[in-house]
């Protein structure tokens, strides 16, 4: 980077800089992409055909609808090559434009490289203490019966858990990969067509959306099907395929710990550079926003790419995994509950929906064009709108799709009727995730009430507004929660009457309600993704322009492009934490037949009412309160110590401000990274141990005690208490950081005084304070949460 | 207030103010206090003697504890009437401070008077309400066996809550009765002795809190003296013992119903003027707290009244009662499953420890002497060792003589080493009460690290400085709950392994032990509350010193005082949120205890793996997040309100600022009393009508999904997801506000620029946001907690 930026126009550096050690190398590629890269292309494509081949041949004897899942996929991958190709064959501008994206992509890869390198320490290590714990546990009389020994299944998890977190990890990667190679390719559109940059920002998102989908939705039917043929299941004497799904939660476990430290890292790197950037630029020194003059400025857009780029990749990615293994495990379950014929229907359907979301979502995709004829900037119409009606075309193919595929997937002649329950369960999902964006938009758009009560509430000082921000995030968990509650209750009972019975006649299809509600929700995802990649594209873009200063006109564009891309990732958000909370509900409902298997005794009550179980949920919620309290203080730490280098910047060499010397860029990137390298340690290490620790002590509690299974109950309790305890928390932070966001933009459409009025500068702290909770906390708390579910489902013989 | 203000050194009003109607009246005092001062002494006298008799009468016929209790209830109040004379006989100084007094006086009167008009008749609502409700209700087999028919029952609850709602009334007004009297005389005192100020200060304080306990014991003792001779209990025919605790529910749901708008409507008033004062005064006038010149300043010293002694009052009393009543249900149903032969021990203990409460706290109180010799200024010690020390032999007191009331009380031939464990129960909750005291003070005093550093945040601006004190306050919900986890399962198991067995052999005192427990915290109440009252009793005498313009020395006394004022309010704070979280678990086993009466199935498990009750967690969490928003944005609407005000006073009466003319008081006192009297109806509605409407609609699903107790069992997660988020969101909102309070107040001893700094104004944005999370939020979340409690237990009939 140094010898990038040293040729160029911003003149030589004042004295050595002390970079960041892994920023050196221009354009780092991870060692499998080079390796690919370097093999012809004929050898590469006899390669991928024979690969195709191999996995065609496993998914061809397991089951035709897995061939169908891996067919799409296939397809999926290669729209994904066709979109990035198109974003590549775009302009990279002129040469300011690029320096800057190349100062911005060597800190991303840099942080990626480092950050990921601990991770992946963390993982192997992870991985050998499961593999020790498998190792040492019973197995279940039906694993035994079926040749399921201690050391199979130790293996199995752990290289479940290994591919989950490599997966996560390419989503993260993707993500990243794609963003700051198109941030600066939209802002060079920019300069000649609204339309385009739109459209290039929305197809680089929309590439790593589908690839993030369909890797999820690839991985699991890849460990379905080798674990179905290896096994023999289905064979007699083997595993019944009810129970395979079982075996897949080492992958989900694998991606939410990634997503969490990647979640946790990139969150703080992002706001801490945010934070200290605005509080000594805008507040101190009342410079604009991605000024050239301030020495955050690079730190602070390399942060949009690892912040949310990356760390939302591996978020979705696990959101979607967890999502697909606890619905195939419920189906198993019911299935052998009722004694289907053919259960595969029941367990495959998640993968089947996932797939039809990759095709529908790639229609809402390209159903956002570029019109040559009206490409003049006057003639653009509001990007919201062109959004939104991509989102409606995939929400309108959605409930197509989904009546479909229940009707092909859940039909059984048990209960004719059912798959229509089931159908309408997915509507209620796919009417939940339209309620819930609709909710985040109203408490986080300045064209509602909330927001233009917070903004007055600016006028009368610091103090009003951080009130104001905190009682309207704490208000708008209200909606969200009645709207969840009502759509578990009716899914659950729209399940629940779906006329699926046990032997004993019980109706048991309620829990798979709530399943296929999730999926409902989660029908939508890529598109979802596509709109939410699209806004740190669209503010990198921005702050390149800014930064290479670019006419006003250009400025504009970008500017509307970054506001719209605030809404979506607001309204992404949302959609996330709703999903979260339906989900949580199925990851816990799938760990209690965990422990009833493994422990064998029913495990169907969670009673709160003994102290111990009480104390349990105590401890869950405590966790996610501090959990956030160290998220929050890691942002708050590493943006102090930006300010203080920015402050020093600006005192030793005073010519900053008059653009004669030029800002050392390099250092405040090294002390963002190495300090969210340090800080994401924390957190992320008390998600992980307190709930095994917490189960491990009640489980010896129990020994002692005489009460069987308290371990388990325990950890279910607080596993509960942390769920409902983290959405209310994650929909706190994250409205109120969104609502305090769009104050301060408010503000700056000249409201209420306008930019450098007290009014403005009240606003502006709101904005600071809601930084880390809306990009670090809030959506940490998402992971968290799932990582929590998948973390028991793997450790269940901890406690047990 | 006029006539005196205009004839004081203060000079005329500029124009006529739009005062309080309700502050006219110099000294209100309320009807029953002015018929027994006209009554001769002689007379009153005799009637208290014959009063005297009937209440002897009674309890002889009960048991010799009751005799007892009321023995130690009686001395009590005359040693609190001994404390007020002692008080009263102090002069009340300068006439120009006894104005200002006057007018403090005037308005928390008027205040309390309007305020507390709005609580009676929504009680009065209220109790009809629940008299249609019982009267159309139907009685358990029990009751109907005894001759407790459908309205003996309605009118014994009804009565039972407003006897409650009434002595929580006068408790709130007892509190801030002396402490408008007491305030000016420690603001003189100071001018002779700060150790005589000090106990001024503390022996005020001492005599409401005194008159609190007693009342609340008394309550309870003479509500089931009465029900037990008029019931004709313990005859043949007629009702169990055991059952009569049940009936004083509408005692404890009457005063945490008055106790809960006390505290909502007098948080709010008194924060909102605070924030008001602060945000024009300090951070936009540059004028030190409580200037006189400062418009909102006696709104500000009367909302201390209001808010900190009326309500805490109302708070305490509330506590005390409910935990009595649920201890009283809990050793009830224990006494009868283990059929003890005389269960009147292990019902009437927790009156029994409540009555040593009061001695030992009166011996507390007392050792807090003033030595005449060392009188002077100078030889003053730390005044919070001297509290402390009184607390010590409090403490040491309540060891031993809890010991001694268990040896008495639970001592059981059944299980003859039961007392002993139960003692340690006893000890578990003093050393809980202890160690939590310990926690809030490490977290919110500036002589440890977590204050420090965020004082050190502010350095870098008002946003790290809140991101800091969020931080801080979510990170110190982990000890108190790790520490609460641990009371809560030792205090179970020690109960659980005393010896007392089922008619099974099954092993039943757990829960009782857990009440012990609490008891156990709460047997130092009367000496906690004493040094709460404290606080803002030092706080308004600092007040009048600095508008009565006293000389530097006087002030500095006051000074001291005020500051050891906010340490021991910051702990009581964190005493109460303890007992809170143990009571509510009580009253959450009496609520199933109740619940399982009335339905006659066995009700002893709420089972959160049931979609419906895991909605109903999420609901009761939102409960209490909605709840603390509103109450924050009440504070910050009307102190917007105050700001503009004081500004328009600022503007319109430039003299104001050199002393020249006099700034219109009472306006803003009447602007805060209308406020918060209209801003304390929305959460206080939520909180009362969410569960019944939750319990009603569930019910009304269950019936007709053929699920029965659903409503029951949904309203039961409800409560106890509401505790648990309550909990640590009031730990949360207590310790933030008063760490931000006392880093504000370490830069102001001169530490990281001092007074005036850009630090300090960051540290002062802090304390604002501060105020409406540790003075409305936080306080009336633990009176919500209980209420919540109780409300389900009148309400049960409600729900099945």
């Amino acid at each position: 980077m140094d010898d990038e930026m040293e040729s160029g126009n911003l003149g030589p550096y004042q004295d050595r800089p002390r970079t960041f050690p892994n920023m050196r190398n221009k354009t780092y590629t991870p060692l499998i992409f080079r390796i690919l890269m370097r093999i012809n292309v004929r050898v590469l494509f006899v390669l991928a055909l024979l690969g195709l081949g191999a996995v065609f041949y496993i998914g061809a004897s397991t089951s035709p609808i897995i061939v169908f899942v891996f067919t799409i996929c296939i397809i999926s991958f290669l729209f994904s090559i066709y979109l990035t190709k198109w974003v590549l064959s775009k302009d990279e501008g002129p040469p300011e434009m690029a320096q800057i994206s190349d100062a911005i992509r060597d800190g991303a890869e840099g942080f990626f490289r480092t950050q990921y390198g601990t991770i992946s320490k963390m993982a192997v290590l992870l991985a050998l203490v499961i593999l020790g714990i498998y190792l040492i546990r019973s197995t279940t009389p039906q694993q035994e019966s079926s040749g399921l020994g201690r050391s199979t299944s130790a293996y199995i998890t752990v290289a479940a858990f290994l591919l989950g977190a490599l997966c996560s990890g390419i989503a993260g990667y993707v993500g990243m990969w794609v963003s700051v190679r198109a941030n600066v390719r939209v802002s060079s559109a920019a300069r000649r067509s609204a339309r385009e940059a739109l459209q290039i920002a929305v197809r680089a998102g929309g590439f790593s959306a589908i690839v993030v989908v369909a890797l999820a939705v690839l991985g699991v039917a890849i460990l379905y099907a080798t674990f179905y043929v290896w096994l023999g299941v289905g064979l007699p004497g083997s595993m019944n395929v009810t129970d395979l799904p079982l075996l897949l939660v080492g992958y989900g476990f694998g991606a939410s710990f990634v997503a969490l430290f990647a979640q946790l890292g990139g969150g703080i790197y992002t706001k801490a550079a945010d934070v200290g950037a605005d509080l000594v630029g805008k507040v101190e020194q009342g410079i604009p926003e991605d000024d050239p003059r301030n020495p955050a400025v690079i730190a602070d857009l390399v942060g949009d790419n690892v912040g949310d780029c990356a760390a939302r990749g591996a978020d979705l990615f696990e959101s979607i995994a967890a999502e697909i293994i606890s619905a195939m495990i419920l189906g198993g379950t019911m299935a052998q509950r009722c004694k289907i014929e053919d259960p595969s229907g029941f367990i495959l359907f998640p993968l089947v929906v996932h797939s039809f979301d990759l095709v529908i979502s790639s229609v809402g995709i390209l159903s956002i064009r570029s019109r040559r004829d009206s490409g003049m900037i006057g003639a653009l119409e509001d990007p919201m709108a062109i959004l939104q009606r991509g989102y409606s075309v995939t929400i309108f193919l959605a409930v197509v799709t989904f009546g479909l595929s229940t009707r092909w997937m859940l039909y059984t002649e048990q209960a004719p009727s059912a798959w229509l329950n089931f159908a309408l369960c997915g509507l209620v999902g796919i009417m939940t995730a339209y309620v819930f964006v609709w909710i985040s938009k109203y408490y986080t758009d300045y064209k509602h009430e909330p927001v233009r009560t917070l903004a007055l509430s600016s006028s009368t000082g610091h103090g009003t507004n951080i009130i104001a921000g905190i009682s309207l995030g704490l208000e708008s968990t209200g909606l969200p929660v009645l709207v969840i509650s009502i759509s578990i209750v009716s899914a659950f009972w729209l399940g629940h009457t779906s006329g699926l019975v046990d032997d004993a006649g019980n109706p048991t299809g309620g829990l798979f309600g709530t399943a296929v509600a999730t999926m409902g929700m989660l029908s939508t995802a890529a598109y979802v993704l596509t709109m939410d990649m699209f806004g740190p594209i669209a503010d990198n873009a921005g702050g390149i322009a800014e930064m290479s200063q670019q006419p006003e006109s250009v400025r504009e564009i970008t500017d509307i492009l970054d506001a719209v891309g605030n809404t979506t990732k607001a309204t992404t958000k949302g959609f996330a934490i709703g999903s979260a909370a339906l989900a949580s509900f199925l990851l816990f409902s799938a760990y209690m037949d965990e422990v009833a298997a493994f422990a064998q005794v029913p495990f169907r009550q969670v009673d709160i009412a003994i102290p111990e179980v009480f104390v349990g949920g105590l401890l869950g919620s405590m966790l996610i309160f501090v959990f956030s309290a160290w998220a929050c203080s890691a942002v708050g730490r590493t943006a102090q110590e930006v300010v203080n280098e920015v402050r020093r910047q600006f005192i030793e060499r005073p010519g900053i401000m008059d653009y004669k010397e030029k800002p050392d860029y390099g250092r405040c990137v090294a002390i963002v990274a190495t300090a969210s390298l340090r800080e994401m340690i924390k957190p992320g290490a008390l998600a992980i141990v307190s709930p095994i620790l917490v189960g491990f002590v009640f489980r010896v509690l129990g020994y002692y005690t005489g009460h069987p299974l308290l371990g388990a109950k325990v950890v279910a309790s607080m596993l509960m208490f942390a769920t409902v305890s983290g959405i209310l928390m994650a929909l706190f932070l994250n409205t109120a950081g969104g609502a305090w966001d769009n104050a301060k933009k408010y503000i700056e459409t000249g409201a209420l005084g306008g930019k450098g009025s007290d009014c403005h500068k009240a606003a502006i702290t709101g904005d600071t304070v809601g930084d880390p909770f809306k990009d670090t906390a809030g959506p940490s708390l998402h992971v968290l949460i799932k990582m929590l579910a998948t973390i028991t489902l793997v450790m269940a013989p901890v406690f047990l």
